[in-house]
């Protein structure tokens, strides 16, 4: 006679699969009655655990949720990577949100995963004008640990892993002036995340430093619409007095003003310098090759999964006030 | 008083925060004693679930698993935006697992599923020499719908999203060929995946129709290690008969091809003519910038998750033979 599997256990006992499953691995959520019903049944018809997974559920199999506002953009793929790369080992199971910039969206989730889906949660923040009351209403609700990355509310309880967005764009920033730009102009998101304060604070920072006189106008704000984005960015560039150099502190920015430029024949570095905040794999080979200001992405995602899973594993661990913060790099190519 | 919550009533009652949360949401997987339990104690409190969470899990949240090679490649990224566009709305939870191209952690990924962790699971396989029994023991044992996309595992009873790879890669060879090449060479992934052998008889027969002889160093074996990738391309580009034309079956191939021709100095696309089957955002902005095979990635994503919903949640739904062809994009541009 071929072995009995779960899901026939299941059956004959009336049970779900998954309640069986806890069962046989002796889980706190399932009752001693059910438990001795289940493994009796199992002795009786010499149930045998598939082995593989049998070790991967003694490790106890959780949880954890991502949410994120795009897949679509290298940073954000690579730090899911580097988040996979320790939930993988580790034995974690990882929920994936996207909010695409929707604070709806987002406090949706939230709500969502009060219901106890996950042991924990990874945050990267969407650009969004309410504050971030959510998070700390989720917390009260749930103690459940967070870790923010990147994209971090300015909430000094929530641990964070960030990057030296201040120091890098201050460097990054000054090596446009000294290349010759005289009219610099910061892309900016459209709502003020922490991270992009700090990426502003970094931008007026370096034209003090070199004797530029900040004017409001040197901040334009970009849209998550890649049309409406696009129409800003020709705007700008057909102006009149138009800048002659860009800090695009988002990927896609840097992609349309490349778009622009070809379009409007407005020749990079001569007449346009640019620096990207972008991990694009393909930087190097655009036309002209593109500097940028990378972020260590998968780096930030493997720390932000390691302090969560610590924090999920000894609930003892004091992380609340943790900053971690890692280095950008600036590499300067043809563009500038 | 401070109305209670969810975390407190199962505090209170010894029971999981998840358990209760069924309880309330009347689950099946909860026994009516440990129902009226938690309904008397909530009653009792004057619990009011919070009305956001409780209209999602009106609608009865379930997890789905998407189990992928990789998600740094605009490809798949695109292709999880466009299953979560589906489960956003359906209200899934979505899994992600990454599976590097490793036929052991693929299995892994899937043994742990047996648990019943989801309702149901998208996939695109890894290349494995081994074939895909695994995929149908999973099946046998836990009989939860599977989709299948772009890489396909060539097993008749599982539903497929696929791309038209045999008629687009004849098109795009017979341009490459037109433009003038006479020694055309397709990069390919090492272990022939059903997506890639589509893929090679489409170029054959691109071949036999414009009668260029087929030779098999007409085909090579790339890897999915960026260095050995790298050294293979290179290899390749300097030797003395050199190919004069390439089309790249995978995004990476293209990009390390440009690598090694500015590197080399080989002029594209003079010295050598691309097409690469990617969905590079910057491909347009590339020097010179690069023909594409591009792939319905978004769509077939959403394609995929909405086939397995339905699957999911009419279990009679005959679906186990569908296959969705969607249709790839040539675009020419500068590099043939």
């Amino acid at each position: 006679m071929k072995g009995i599997n779960m899901i026939q256990l299941a059956k004959e006992l009336g049970l779900s699969v998954s309640t069986v499953s806890k069962a046989l691995g002796d889980s706190y959520e399932i009752s001693a009655s059910t438990k001795k019903r289940v493994m009796e049944l199992a002795k009786q018809y010499n149930y045998k655990p598939n082995p593989f997974a049998s070790s991967l559920r003694k490790k106890k199999s959780k949880q954890i949720a991502v949410i994120i506002p795009d897949i679509v953009n290298n940073f954000f793929a690579l730090a899911v990577d580097g988040i996979e790369s320790v939930t993988m080992n580790k034995n974690y199971d990882t929920f994936i949100y996207l909010t695409h910039e929707s604070l709806e969206r987002e406090k949706a989730v939230l709500e969502h995963l009060e219901s106890g889906l996950t042991s924990g949660l990874i945050i990267s923040v969407c650009t969004g004008k309410e504050g971030y009351g959510h998070f700390q209403q989720f917390y009260e609700n749930t103690k459940l640990p967070i870790v923010f990355f990147d994209r971090v509310p300015d909430l000094l309880q929530f641990p964070k892993v960030i990057s030296n967005n201040y120091e890098s764009t201050f460097e990054a920033t000054t090596r446009l002036i000294k290349a010759g730009v005289k009219r610099p102009v910061f892309l900016a998101t459209e709502e003020p995340l922490y991270t992009s304060i700090e990426r502003r604070r970094g931008f007026q920072a370096a034209l003090i430093s070199q004797q530029i006189t900040f004017s409001d106008d040197m901040i334009v704000e970009c849209s998550d619409d890649m049309d409406k984005n696009y129409s800003i960015i020709r705007k700008l560039l057909s102006s009149k007095k138009r800048p002659d150099g860009f800090f695009a502190s988002i990927e896609k920015y840097a992609i349309t003003t490349y778009q622009v430029c070809k379009e409007l024949k407005i020749n990079i570095p001569r007449d346009l310098k640019i620096i990207g905040m972008t991990n694009l794999r393909t930087a190097a080979l655009l036309n002209p090759s593109l500097s940028t200001l990378a972020q260590p992405a998968f780096e930030m995602g493997r720390e932000a999964a390691s302090l969560l899973i610590k924090m999920i594993e000894k609930k003892s661990y004091a992380a609340a006030n943790d900053i971690i913060v890692l280095n950008n790099e600036l590499t300067i190519r043809e563009s500038i």
